[in-house]
């Protein structure tokens, strides 16, 4: 929050320095050609940042297109510029026109359906109902409740011409539905038994953020956002907690991140919430990214807009909750897993789940081949597995090889002539590079094959799960004092240490080490504790860390 | 479009001048209150015809919960206060605070998702992917295609401010995406490799409408817009009218309505479009209604933003569509089917099937019943059957029996002690009413419960579909000439006759008589036509309406 930051060519250079002057981001120059002149400096060093389009001269131009192309930085050399080269090289999202803004293609799109599909039923089976709200909201209503104000004003987004004459009132575009929500709660809410009443919507937000990266952090993005009201304290409480917990099962049992859940600290608490809950994920290069949050909103929001309910003749403001999960979860899968050569996303998010490379020199051997690969398809498609026949005649199988690595593919089968014959196919897990994930003569017969498939494509599941939760547990590090702290994040680690100082003790570890309290998390060890900072007596540990 | 009209308290009068003065209508004082104040004028000449919240005061308040009690308007007295009335009641959707903004309620958005499931697996199925564009679009955009911004330009909603500072260049929130679709495309596609693309997204979209009504025209609404580039015109065409063919095929088999699909005149073509088709509805008060239009936008936004395509060193505009249906579409459910008790809805996209009263009057009674109503839930629900157990004690029978009559649930069930000992059930028809509809006796066996209650779903499936061909044909009158033309209108009915005359003309009928040219149906008779206005030959009839 703070003061205005204008994004500067500078400040951006400054966001990515590690990609500017790499050759091939320089050459995507019919996007400045279109930018619109205003923002032309803007637009211009966009561009030259921006991940490239989709290659598709690559086969009109290209004189190599053999397996030893090399067409995203490695993950280990560069994070930073892995993550944007993938965004941009497995198509998953592209720059807006408007500074901030993304473009979500069909690739990383279906990442988020796979999101939304999971979650919808979720959400359904625990008693919510879908809606919507405007996203127009009238300006007064964000300045009703005194934390939320102060938290997203430098945020907004403001409508203030419409249908051609200035507005009396500015409409602020949504940022979080709090208030209009709570407007309408107002209406429906009566008696008692008007609740609970539970609601969710999936919809798009705006936030005018000044230090973007896709899917992470956008001026627009998409989310859920459940709003709940409820009669009692422990009901809302409840509730918050039951939505967190639906979370945490999606990110282990569906997204393979394994999240620490935990309250967050007062400073970190939603502008306007009571407690706030939250599961952070441990990204690739070992920043923290909050993933999903639920709020105690207590009688915040109720107080602010009279949402009152009778009972014998008392009444009471209620009280809610909300929690959220956005795009940024697509972010969160794509820096959880990986590796040098590129995405590897987990089987039961992936858009593809297993793909089909035909293999044939001669002309004669085609037909057969693709016949094979066309029934092998079948199959696998039959039996509810998502599959890509990759049958153009375009690339080279290495070049194909490369791209659905590239792209997370979970499985790769190959079919050539000699596995025609055999009746047999080889499969490459994505997870398990070179000869170590390659098995040959899986029979085609499809009893067979789909039971192979489908238990790999499981094996892949748990591993990716077990892997990064490896990785997780080894860059946590106790800690005991401060300096153990400022040790443990220098390195780049995550801290977890027992804590019950102060906020303005908090926010001076902010200053000087550039970490933040993510969460005290749910899983607490037993026993006395001092805390790190003052020796007082501490409740519990938190876990601090450097975060996106 | 034209110049911009203020909503004023008296061209609100002016648009709903039945619902004004009456009674349940105005008081609703909370809405009042809690409005900015800024608009308070137009804000409370809203409250005044708004729909009433859900009266869930009423159990607390009421005398009388018999089953006499009128909730709505009668259809056959006031068709549009009916409308109002139902939207309320039956808890469909609610006015937001920004004037023409709505609030979608969970019954009113659920059906809003049948469709969405529908459509959505049909575009998968015919080769469309999901994905989603910014809706902030450089001013600059809108510009670049001339129809499209005389089109537009009056109704757009315009953010002049971004994180507390005036922005440098104004942004448009999406009317419609054509102008950053094609932004995107033009850096996507290179070669005629790259066409087919074929994308759709589900998004919310702004139009600074002055003459709203929930879901037929409101400042914000929901949709799916699809966009797809082609390498030739033939193409486009063919996907143009694959599209309308969905939509036309959605309305007859899901939605009980028998659209009239047809090509829009010159006239009537979209801002920006070669040729509109469009599938028009015939409303209960006998206006058409726009539901869902497929464009063959030719090359115009290709040229505009120099979407080209390069084959054998040939470079060539691209060929495009655009196809959209809208929340709009359940405004046409509603008013398509229903009577004077309320809401009728077809099966398949009825959020409640089956909803089933339970009924005693001594206590030792209730366990007995309420058990038996459980297990037939349990049956129907197994069955894949959407079914709703009203087992509150707040209401009596009768009560529910209107209350979801007037929610337009198609099956009711009545179980009481009787039918514990026969182990048989009461099923009533919301398209039948009284004795006609209701059959006794019908086994709880789940089998053949299953089966009666699936058959009869169907049944009224087809009767809504039935009866409503019925009433668009009886109100559908062959003329030709302009007075039998007149006349037709004047006695309320559409008119369909040959067409061959000017746009000058076009525009003079519309003055005239109120109607416009709905379509040139698909549909056409044969042999020679002599045009109704100018007696000079003419290839096709056009149907002309007063629309919504």
């Amino acid at each position: 929050m703070g003061a205005l930051r204008l994004a500067s060519l500078n400040s951006i250079i400054d966001l990515f320095p590690s990609i500017l002057g790499r050759s091939h981001c320089l050459h995507n120059h019919r996007r400045i050609l279109s930018s619109p002149p205003i923002r032309r400096l803007v637009a211009q060093s966009t561009a030259e940042m921006a991940p490239t389009a989709p290659d598709s001269n690559q086969a009109a131009t290209s004189q190599k297109q053999g397996s030893q192309e090399r067409v995203i930085t490695p993950r280990s050399e560069d994070f930073s510029a892995w993550y944007l080269d993938i965004i941009a090289k497995a198509e998953l999202a592209d720059y807006g026109p408007v500074r901030g803004t993304m473009v979500i293609r069909p690739y990383g799109y279906a990442i988020w359906e796979a999101i939304q599909d999971y979650l919808n039923v979720k959400f359904k089976e625990t008693g919510h109902s879908n809606m919507y709200f405007p996203q127009f909201i009238p300006y007064s209503f964000i300045e009703k409740e005194a934390s939320h104000v102060e938290g997203f004003s430098p945020e907004l987004a403001l409508v203030t011409i419409g249908g051609g004459k200035e507005l009396e009132e500015k409409l602020v575009v949504r940022p979080t539905s709090e208030t209009i929500v709570n407007h309408m709660f107002t209406q429906w809410i009566h008696s008692y038994r008007d609740l609970p009443l539970m609601i969710n919507q999936w919809a798009n937000v705006t936030r005018w953020e000044m230090r973007t990266k896709p899917f992470v952090r956008t001026l627009e993005f998409l989310w859920q956002e459940g709003h709940t009201a409820h009669a009692t304290p422990e009901e809302a409480e409840q509730e918050a907690m039951q939505m967190i917990d639906i979370y945490t099962k999606f990110a282990y049992e569906e997204a393979g991140m394994p999240v620490i859940v935990g309250r967050k600290s007062k400073v970190e608490t939603f502008a306007g919430a009571d407690t706030t809950y939250t599961i952070e994920a441990m990204t690739g290069d070992r920043k923290a990214l909050q993933a999903g949050t639920s709020h105690s909103l207590g009688q915040n929001f109720s107080r602010a807009f009279g949402t009152q309910a009778y009972e014998n003749g008392q009444r009471q403001h209620i009280w809610q909750t909300s929690w959220a999960i956005s795009t940024r979860f697509v972010g969160g899968i794509i820096m959880t897993h990986g590796d040098d050569a590129g995405l590897m996303l987990p089987p039961k998010i992936a858009p593809i789940q297993v793909v089909i490379v035909p293999i044939w020199k001669k002309e004669d051997e085609k037909t057969g081949v693709l016949d094979a690969a066309s029934t092998v398809q079948a199959v696998l498609r039959a039996a509810g597995i998502k599959v890509k026949l990759d049958d153009s005649d375009q690339k080279t199988p290495g070049w194909k090889f490369n791209f659905w690595e590239m792209k997370g593919v979970p499985l790769r089968i190959e079919i050539g002539p000699r596995h025609v014959s055999s009746r047999s196919v080889v499969i490459s897990r994505r997870d398990m590079p070179g000869k170590q994930g390659k098995v040959f003569g899986i029979s085609m017969e499809s009893s067979v094959l789909e039971a192979y498939v489908k238990d790999k494509l499981d094996d892949i599941q748990s591993s990716l799960l077990q892997r990064a939760t490896s990785f997780r547990d080894s860059n946590i590090v106790d800690v005991s004092t401060y300096d153990e702290l400022k040790e443990a994040i220098s390195q780049g680690k995550w801290a977890r240490g027992p804590w019950s100082a102060s906020d303005a003790e908090e926010e001076r570890v902010k200053e000087e080490t550039g970490a933040t309290i993510r969460c005290f998390p749910f899983e607490q060890p037993e026993g006395m504790k001092r805390c790190l900072m003052t020796g007082n007596a501490a409740k519990e540990v938190a876990i601090f860390a450097k975060s996106y």
